[in-house]
């Protein structure tokens, strides 16, 4: 049996070693374009930023060894070639054509067996100066070294960072963080990461990046970039311009379909994806894809969609490999869990945002909460702040977002939702999870639970919530209409009493003595750090005939930790 | 409607703020025959270790309130009753007979519900000494203060621990590195956590507490406590006689269930927890009960058991809080999830132990792993270890362990797995898993996906393993009729092949090269630090017709963390 993978990366790379480890005898034939072959995409950010000293480095074994063509024959047996570049698929013959990009020379490669694995491509905005020199996107490894050498020559003191989605931002870390440069990020959308998280939890991301020097534009509206004499000089934008020595464009990605298309292999006119079935079996039976290239199930919405993460490339690429040696393994789809370092912050998210949820027709609602990592009287208990995404009519979890100290505070939770959500879980199941505790790693109660109660108590009917963009107007604006309680220690809650003439303070465990000081003709915002103490005190108005009591979800330390003022 | 709750700690108090919240218009009473209540009672071993600086701070809030009874009272409008013990219950009647115990005055409350949530109290050996002056259960945070106060009062040098569970080692840390204190800990299985690892995780924690400097005596016969004066000096062993000037024991606790049994509920013989439906009822629909003192459904193998763990006890609060509110919650039984933190390692586990699992009549099997937490190129990438315990014949999950660094890696991968393992996941299931990447945080196929490959390869027959202990003694003994090659970096091999005559080294990726100094007639073991190349090559022999080929699991960086003397 001969096998030919084309792509060398994540899941090519994956799916030839599988095939040989099962199949010894099989001939296998590992494809690239590139001679830099099965490096770490996603730590390329790192490398960039120095905390991987080499490039080599992310081309390593875990023992050290760089992951080459001689390393691929002599120790996986694969038959490797590199700067080859696949042109054109006879299905019929059966046969890959290919061209070596050194001599220029065709040939062609005869398979029993195919495998597409040829990622994606950087998209590139439609406008005048992106062929400047000095203007980047990460289409391999190699646009990252020439992008870190510039920086180690000196070259580089503006970096304007096109696209605050995960490469955008890590990239922007890299820049700003390690490098010292000056740097701006652009944004077309009002929120950074906006495939991935809602508001809440962007502004924190946001606000912090702001603390950190980086330069964030937000709703920015590029016209051009601009050059002098071949060379980047900046971008202008409806917001202005922006000084640059240097532009990454990171404005997502697209599938790399074009050989499957032209093999009249089906192609998803939506989402530009190879279409594939759960065996990662193209239209064509013998031949194979999977990685950035392919279509694949949400397991939330049911459609399909592309999602380039690199973790799924890699669990594809042993699906395929076990299903080539004649096993049977499927990829039923995914959920979309996805975690990234932003400077001091562990940002992640997993399943449908609010927007998404909403957009696809569910009754979407969310929860909010805000918990230490750890048992609150362990030492260097740091907070971190949690969004649920739930159906308000089937109570089903549909997504899940958090934003913590750069610990593994927020992959421990996002591992548990990410685990469960294929087994379509309801709110009640979450508030049920069993989840193991010690006060150096939680609390009791895990915030998960803490979160998923919140949502209870909303779905119940509990409380009635109001967005903190309608608090803070009422508060800044003084409506006289609303009494706001700070329930706080005094002191805490001095800055808004302060501040704000419609803001009070009633001590929450002193509240049930003075029923007398509230108001009853006026709507009352309860307001505390965590919202757990305002929750409460709401509960209690109401069986005191309060109606018109509301809880901003979260707490007051949202607004805070997004830059409002307030404290 | 009057709701009496009799215990002030996680269980009840949960369970009694709850009712209050959702029906602020009922009488709540708590009962507890301590004055201190409400404490995080996980939290004592930080607290004796001075991690947490004063009692106080276990009983705060996360606002740095002390839950005393004032709290209770004035926040939450309870009733409160401290140092009240409640000796009996007139079902009939529907009435609790207290005892005030500070006047010794007895008194009847009615109730309308009642919940039951007395905890556990801590076993005693039936040895002579236990009652001398120094010699500890932690039966209450009085205990605590007690031990805290003798050892900053200098009175302490020598510390026996009696068991080593979750409490003796976690005290044990608190006692030896906090304090400084000579600790011995004297446990009488052969391992370590015997009801919650196996001797392959065990043993990492072992080797790391003697690295710490305890004194850790395995199979140890008690025989007694000796004193002088009534005072504690030491204990005497079958292994000999420890000085000690105070002896903790930690041996486990039973439910405390005199109450319910006395009042004719149903309490198990077999466990003594009370029996409780899903909806935590006594066989008294009108009684409640939770917390350490109730059997709960064990959901790997369907049986009634006693789990007294906090998490537990403060989700079954809720649980009966809704359901005496007139809501449905239900609490369906848990999977055993636990972490600990023993010195510089966080060590944790879910559902069956691999002795657990035979015994219950599983065909049970397991996988072992070890892998960096993040990805091997990010800087200071440590390694953890991990252990997948499944059914040979269904393919079923039945437990998972892992030993770590104290970061929260290990709570990543036990929040999955604790999650999922209600659903009854297959291996296959682990092999899907969707989990979250980024190099800061893990690999892109997580340790879970590569503990799961292990056991999924082992399933499918894709080759042989050996116990490490075998392959120890075969490379002690020079077993001539094994050949057992070390396939590391020459100066890794170097510590192998010199000490002994049976060991060789053939590099792994030039393997293929030098088959012909493969001996065809020996038994060939093949070694590595994860295993990984071990297994490849393996793969490779077998298709060139060599039968006799094992790979001993998880790499050599387990017995080399063991303690044993193999680099």
């Amino acid at each position: 049996m001969r096998v030919v993978v084309v792509g060398a990366n994540a899941c090519g790379a994956k799916a030839a070693c599988r095939v040989k480890r099962l199949r010894p005898d099989a001939e296998v034939i590992l494809i690239d374009k590139d001679d830099l072959i099965s490096y770490g995409a996603c730590g390329i950010p790192y490398y960039v930023s120095g905390d991987v000293a080499t490039e080599n480095a992310l081309r390593e074994t875990s023992f050290h060894v760089v992951r080459d063509e001689k390393f691929f024959t002599s120790a996986k047996g694969l038959t490797v070639l590199t700067k080859t570049l696949a042109e054109e698929i006879d299905r019929e013959r059966k046969v890959l054509k290919v061209r070596y990009l050194e001599t220029g020379k065709t040939d062609e490669i005869s398979y029993d067996k195919l495998v597409i694995a040829t990622g994606s491509v950087p998209k590139v905005l439609p406008i005048p100066g992106v062929d400047l020199k000095g203007v980047y996107t990460i289409s391999s490894l190699h646009s990252a070294i020439e992008i870190k050498e510039k920086i180690a020559k000196g070259e580089v003191e503006n970096v304007v960072v096109i696209g605050a989605g995960f490469i955008g931002l890590e990239m922007a870390e890299a820049f700003s963080d390690l490098w010292g440069l000056d740097t701006t990020v652009l944004e077309y959308f009002p929120q950074v990461l906006p495939q991935s998280l809602d508001y809440f939890t962007a502004r924190i991301v946001e606000n912090h990046l702001r603390e950190k020097g980086v330069n964030l534009v937000l709703n920015a509206r590029i016209k051009e970039i601009k050059g002098k004499d071949g060379r980047v000089v900046g971008v202008e934008t409806e917001q202005g311009f922006f000084s640059a020595d240097l532009v990454l464009m990171a404005v997502g990605v697209r599938p790399n379909s074009e050989l499957a298309k032209k093999a009249g292999l089906l192609v998803s006119p939506q989402t530009g994806g190879i279409i594939v079935n759960d065996r990662l079996q193209t239209s064509d039976p013998d031949i194979y894809a999977g990685g950035d290239c392919i279509e694949i199930k949400h397991l939330i919405t049911g459609k399909r969609v592309v999602m380039p993460l690199g973790s799924l490339a890699n669990r594809q690429g042993r699906v395929i490999g076990t299903n080539i040696a004649g096993g049977v393994a499927t990829f039923p789809g995914a959920v979309g869990a996805f975690i990234m370092k932003c400077f001091e912050l562990a940002v992640g998210g997993v399943g449908l945002t609010l927007k998404q949820a909403l957009a696809e027709g569910f009754s979407a609602d969310y929860a909010l909460n805000n918990q230490t990592e750890r048992s609150h009287f362990y030492p260097d208990a740091k907070y971190a702040y949690y969004a649920l995404i739930y159906d308000k009519k089937t109570t089903r979890v549909l997504g899940f977002q958090a934003v913590g100290p750069a610990t593994d505070g927020t992959l421990a939770r996002l591992h548990a939702i990410s685990s469960i959500l294929p087994y379509k879980p309801l709110v009640e199941d979450l508030v049920n999870l069993e989840l193991a505790y010690a006060p150096p790693f939680n609390s009791a109660l895990d915030p998960i639970h803490d979160t998923a109660h919140v949502a209870d108590n909303l779905i119940q009917g509990l409380f009635q919530k109001i967005e903190w963009d309608e608090v803070l107007k009422r508060m800044k604006e003084g409506d006289p209409n609303t009494v706001i309680i700070d329930l706080r220690h005094p002191k805490e809650a001095e800055y808004l009493t302060k501040r704000y003439p419609n803001c009070r303070h009633i001590l929450y465990q002193e509240f049930r003595n003075h029923l007398d000081e509230v108001p009853k003709d006026k709507e009352l915002i309860l307001i505390c750090n965590s919202s757990r103490r305002a929750y409460e005190v709401a509960r209690w108005l109401k069986a005191h005939g309060f109606q018109k009591v509301y809880v901003p979800l979260g707490g007051i330390s949202f607004p805070r930790r997004w830059g409002e003022e307030v404290r």
